[in-house]
């Protein structure tokens, strides 16, 4: 099996050549002192740390799973020794207020760090990847007294936090929720419902569980205007931030699953538990979208996570297996048959989830930039261009690099022929683990619905175009660039008809709704491989500038641009499928009447 | 959990509206008396078992697994029982001759029953389903004493049998084996080895199993003119047909796979074990090429009963589930939301579905039919057309179906949403069921390399050209029909780019033979969808003729002209896509060194 490297050479890449990243600091206040030295030993420690601490406990999760005994659930072996130790390094708290203990870094810093244990180890990076959720809403929308109470406790790590929203019939529609919460005269309520779906819902790693609780109030209004927030803790906490007595929410069970067998999927049973409201009541969907990009950020990145994992373990087998000779004769004459890395349909394959990795890398890191500009940049118009670009670019982000994060992975087995289903080589793992992906965290066709109806229609275009702005004047600035030429030329008309294709949708949505939820799928896959197009073509750009310099490594650069060379020329062309696709129509999809599907 | 129902009336459409089975077996003189009533009662005695006896293990077998303790396999709960009952019911030799116990049926009926046992249960309908290759090997190439001694008990599943091909370095690339047979002075051998991937080589189910292996003689020539097949009992067999003394071969372990866990995937240990020429020295592979396409076929049925399995759980949930309201408005107004089957993305995925399920249905019997006719037609002309129709046909059909499989397996999970993702409601057991189907009995690549390569332009292009003749027939017949004319012009139109597609590939791979690697894959696919056009219009033109008699079913033949109407649009965009990729060329995919892989 496989063992995860990080890929220190490309997240340098993107932070350093592609993004700029020392440069943005420097313009944003409080991470005007985070410099290339102290990005460089972030990333090596926390490679370090997924490398030899956080990999091996992954086919270890799989096989033995978590444990559910009287209420209580046993994570696997060696995963509450690896996260005693992640806290101590203080590993948690990257990105998170310096004021509650945490280190106050950069989130586009945090999600390279955070890839790397993701990685090595998807289900393991669960447990503190959701107490992000509880952080960021208690930052947010917290009384100081509940952020003085649970959020050091949370960033440091020390507790786990829980975002409790699906019920047995509503996950996608939250409207649909029924969990209650009556008010006590104290000032606390007392909650009642069953949530499943609860990642982390209970667990051995920590002393305490944070759950946020979506409920609601005795009068509240149907649907999702009526859904208030609750703090709703495992074990009540004193004054003093000392644990007090067990509250009355409790795991009646966690699921059995396809993959991402180590993280303790729950059901949680509130039975009149004590909790909190946190933010305004009724307002609770509405606080949860404060957060909701940057958990969908981080959803996304399961997706390039999947891409570079099953890459890392194709490539290794690729070019170690032997079987058959190249078609053009022989290159290993001395051996027996040639490795199989030498068949184009095996290279293929690997360029696939190579071009998935890098590309999503970069998608990513750029997007958690915009976090850190959403915060920090010194203008309120640049605040508002990044939240913009954030609410664009998010749906496509989590939907398409997790479809394609399990395309990298179905690649992976089918290198491996066989071995590729055997439990062993790692490789089928991975295929489960990311199926979760594009599920959870709003599935790919809610998420295709956000991008098309809410982002793109409702704003009249106006996100889209701050988008293609960028491209365009990327195209404008590169024309000239002979070695880029083709791509620049595509990308170009490609953008073009983006716009055309969103006002075509709109239209036809004007006339009969149901089309635009008719063309969301394909509308977000064309967009997907649209921005695709355009980190290829900037981090092809990027390559050619740096080879100019002539660097040490320039074997890293080639490579840069042939791999853009593949994206247009092998993965690009299913855009326009999309527009087929879309073209054929609404009446297709819609005339099977209900008792005509099966007979 | 949905329980699986056969879609007999889908079956029968297939067999007799669309084959005609009736009038082609009244002129194949074995098959001349097998009537209508006798195809529907095969079907209603195998859809009873399939649904009562073989369905209800499914997931008892997923949950429970293959025990090995000290070389034995321990099948799961059930299995062994409703084996028996196959057996005693006359179920396991529908299509062997009559001679040794079978009931000589013809295969297009054979493979319809098959495909129920299958969709219910693939694990379990493996313990047969691999015996055919053992039947098939010794009907074909044994002697008169070897069928005597072994042919009756597996063809009536008395005894089970296996093909012991993979070894753990040659899976693709068998002409790598080493497995060696030195000839004893009595006529016998010893062969001594390690196979792998041996699915049923050990079980619990039967008191012998039958094993083929190829192995190679002390003086044979080097790679794949250098096999030959040897058939070695577990337990010998005295001349009177008793089960004699243990064999030398034994199981050293069974797999942890992704899938299809109750089926025992045996590393088998020949260690001296007795065994007995098959076939001439060093004509194994040849002799292995007689069942190879009918054991290829066998395989493509699993990516039918993949998406038929995918498809009947996601419609019963997509009628069942309510989430969000239709985009027009409520359809539901008393309930609190709309059942999922509103939403045009939800029946895009069930329409793809019910596309690839109804359509391999049809191309795998229509195969099946072929290989009645390659058997049994009068003129040596017409079985040689039934020979290369199938040789052409069945990588496209081994791949293509094995890959939609899997999509509309992925789809089965996507509808279900979280749940999806939890083993109890059964749709993630068929992603992992169904993974294996595009890796053994060769690969998706293996299949493409085998479809352009030996069988289109081995045969410079005569092949093709006589199912594209049979396609063009098609549509001159067709053009003037009005309801059909838009689909029969773009079948006619992809039908001549096929062999112009074809032809570009072969002139490119004189340049370079590289270019037939590169573009394999890509020409399966295009090659794939446009036979599905072929098939999609006939039934569409099927079912047009038929509701000219006004049937009393026409909802049935309704949904197959808008299900016909729905992939022309929604699916067949797909292939001009992959003549895109092809075109993109082959220096994309060479010209990475292996070091520029990854950094």
């Amino acid at each position: 099996m496989h063992q995860y490297k990080a890929p220190i050479r490309d997240m340098q890449f993107v932070l350093h050549d592609l993004l700029q990243v020392e440069k943005l600091y420097a313009s944003l206040p409080p991470y005007a002192e985070v410099n290339k030295e102290l990005i460089d030993s972030i990333l090596a420690t926390s490679a370090e740390f997924a490398e030899n601490e956080v990999a091996p406990l992954n086919r270890i999760g799989d096989e033995e799973g978590c444990k559910f005994e009287n209420g209580h659930v046993t994570t696997p072996t060696g995963f509450k020794q690896a996260y005693k130790q992640f806290v101590e390094l203080g590993l948690g708290g990257l990105a998170s207020s310096v004021k509650y203990g945490g280190q106050g870094l950069p989130h586009s810093l945090d999600i390279a760090a955070g890839e790397m244990n993701a990685t090595a180890n998807w289900s393991w990076s669960m447990y503190y990847g959701l107490s992000q959720g509880a952080v960021k809403t208690i930052e947010a929308h917290g009384t100081q007294e509940q952020k003085d109470l649970f959020l050091s406790k949370l960033v440091t790590g020390e507790w786990t936090g829980t975002m409790c929203l699906t019920e047995p019939h509503a996950g996608s529609d939250l409207g649909l929720i029924r969990t209650k919460a009556e008010p006590n005269t104290d000032g606390s309520y007392n909650i009642s419902g069953v949530k499943i779906f609860i990642s982390a819902g209970e667990h051995d790693m920590t002393d305490n569980i944070v759950h946020i609780v979506l409920a609601r109030l005795p009068d509240a209004p149907k649907g999702t205007k009526g859904i208030s927030l609750f703090i709703v803790p495992k074990f009540n906490v004193n004054d003093d931030g000392t644990i007090g007595s067990r509250n009355t929410v409790s795991c009646g069970s966690i699921e059995h699953k396809m993959g991402i067998k180590a993280s303790a999927t729950c059901v949680m049973n509130f039975d009149n538990a004590k909790g909190f409201l946190i933010g305004p009541a009724n307002k609770g969907l509405n606080c949860m979208f404060t957060f909701m990009n940057s958990a969908r950020v981080h959803t996304a990145l399961q997706g390039v996570c999947s891409s570079e994992g099953a890459f890392q373990g194709a490539f290794a087998y690729a070019k170690d297996r032997l079987a058959m000779r190249s078609l053009s004769g022989p290159r290993n004459p001395e051996k027996e048959a040639d490795p199989i890395i030498v068949h184009p349909a095996v290279r293929n394959m690997l360029l696939t989830q190579k071009c998935f990795a890098e590309g999503g890398r970069a998608l990513v890191y750029w997007l958690a930039s915009q976090i850190d500009l959403l915060h920090h940049a010194e203008t309120e118009e640049q605040r508002k261009h990044a939240d913009d670009l954030m609410s664009l670019i998010t749906p496509i982000a989590k939907a398409f690099l997790t479809e394609m994060g399990s395309e990298a992975a179905k690649h992976g087995v089918q290198i491996y022929g066989g071995h590729g289903f055997i439990s062993e080589w790692g490789m089928e793992q991975i295929v489960r683990d990311t199926r979760i992906s594009t599920l959870y965290e709003g599935t790919t066709e809610i998420q295709s619905l956000d991008l098309i109806g809410r982002k793109v229609i409702q704003s009249r275009g106006e996100l889209l175009q701050k988008f293609t702005k960028i491209i365009h004047k990327f195209c404008e600035e590169n024309r000239e660039n002979k070695q880029l030429s083709s791509h620049i030329e595509k990308l170009s008309s490609l953008n073009k008809q983006w716009i055309d294709l969103s006002m075509k949708v709109a239209v036809d949505g004007m006339m009969d709704p149901e089309e635009v939820g008719a063309a969301a799928v394909d509308f977000m896959y064309f967009s997907g491989y649209v921005t695709f197009a355009y980190l290829w073509a900037w981090m092809e750009k990027t390559a050619i500038d740096q080879l100019k310099n002539q660097p040490s490594d320039s074997a890293f650069y080639e490579a840069k641009v042939k791999t853009s060379q593949f994206y247009f020329k092998k993965i690009l062309p299913r855009a326009q499928m999309h527009v087929e696709v879309i073209n054929g129509g609404l009446d297709v999809l819609m005339q099977h009447r209900e008792e005509e599907f099966i007979f």
